[in-house]
């Protein structure tokens, strides 16, 4: 039987975590749901990304999601355990896989002292302290530094890459000061954790502004670890043994035009079949 | 009698109106309106601009306001059609006063020709051509530009100064990039309309910004013009004869902690006694 994933964001970030499924879990039929009318999530309290986010995820529920990946850093670090809570299937967030990645790629000292990594997230990431406590259960210890300037250059476009456009380096430098004033805070950072979707677009310009910094040091995203996540618990359940690819359908809750033509950047393919849909927002 | 004045925008831009307004007509009492819980506004659909603007409005005239001011350029842009046509009070916007006080700067040249003029805005604003049929209509030829990252940018609090900060050097970098692009589609503007009520905290790098660039014009902003407008529809009202000032009250749909702190920056006084509200949202 062919499972039903139901994959939630505010916006388009998520797309990079249903990149990862759709490689490591291909099999399943996804329903992408981002809740682009109230994004961003990020620079708003708790009390409203919750409610945000029982919203969406009881939309995908009745869609008929089986299961359910919280693919926004944001949501499951303030609304994880009300989501987990209030829906009968399982709830699967990206906070708890990504810094088990980290915790991989940084074994414990030979003293037995515990590895320092720089988590980088929104404001409301950061103040929720998700990431923090996650870190310290799996042996690790954080230093998490708010970005809020990221989503918005990542949204714009101005994605550094190898050329020497202007607005290239604008995004290096805003990455050179958020970087430098985290490892003010950490210089014996070991790794980096992109504790936000929309970061995996700019892992390649994190990694040369870390290394111009003098201070390279491996980049994780949760993405992968995500989706490996989700196959557990699948594996786990015996009934989607043999399960067939169904394909993807994206619904947003305001312009499925802007949807499709942003969304294709972050799934690194077309995004096609977007459907409006009102949350009453 | 004192007048009771609605003023809403999405978030804290609409502050820099209420600013003026607290100057030029000191005499009434107001009612401000952040839909913090849903901005920005800028970068989302008609549609949703619509629904959301509506459900503002209606909040500000069941709280007793008697006219509205639309303190926020996409709101404007997007709906102010749906917005007088919907309440049975009158409704301001920002963008017609923000053309007219252009008009005054700009008057034609001796040949008859249009001046044209440069209109910085969000990208819905900027969809929306509302500017451009504006300025048409006082006879300016406008080129509308969309500065997306202007709004987080100072939110961020990055707002160049006169110290060689590293932050401030991203800004002006950035309003750089936006006004050379402008700039090459119209070598012969004569001035600069800010329209978006965020950017008079950027009035002063931009006029930098156009100084470095070589085009030293008038930058023009619409909340003292929007002021205006509302001191004139009171004037009309020989009700409005003798008011006396009776202070300001603030709702917003998310964390009023934010709001006041973010708020301060914008009005240029203290924001107290904000008051968390729920649109449905």
């Amino acid at each position: 039987m062919t499972p039903t994933i139901g994959v939630f964001d505010s916006g388009f970030g998520g797309l990079t975590v249903l990149r990862e499924l759709l490689h490591l879990v291909p099999n399943a039929r996804y329903l992408y749901l981002g809740d682009t009318a109230r994004l961003p999530y990020g620079s708003k309290s708790r009390e409203t990304i919750v409610r945000y986010a029982l919203s969406s995820a009881r939309f995908l529920q009745e869609q008929g999601a089986e299961l359910l990946v919280i693919a926004c850093n944001t949501a499951t670090a303030l609304a994880l355990e009300e989501l987990q809570a209030a829906l009968p299937i399982p709830v699967i967030g990206v906070v708890d896989p990504g810094t088990r990645a980290a915790a991989r790629a940084c074994p414990p000292a030979t003293n037995g002292e515990q590895a320092g990594i720089l988590v980088l997230a929104t404001q409301a990431t950061v103040e929720s302290h998700a990431y923090a406590r996650s870190c310290q259960s799996v042996g690790l210890h954080a230093t998490e530094k708010a970005c809020p300037l990221l989503v918005p250059l990542v949204e714009e476009g101005w994605v550094p890459n190898h050329s020497e456009a202007d607005t290239s380096v604008v995004t290096s430098q805003v990455l050179r000061i958020y970087l430098r004033e985290a490892l003010e805070h950490m210089p014996s950072a070991r790794a980096v954790l992109l504790g936000c979707t929309h970061y995996p677009l700019l892992r390649q310009a994190i990694e040369r502004t870390l290394t111009d910094l003098q201070h390279p040091v491996p980049v994780i995203d949760s993405a992968e670890a995500t989706a490996e996540a989700v196959a557990s618990q699948l594996a786990a359940s015996a009934n989607y043994g043999h399960a067939t690819a169904a394909g993807c359908e994206f619904f947003a809750t305001d312009s499925v035009e802007k949807f499709a033509r942003l969304g294709t950047r972050f799934l690194g393919q077309p995004v096609k079949d977007v459907h409006l849909i009102d949350l009453g927002g």
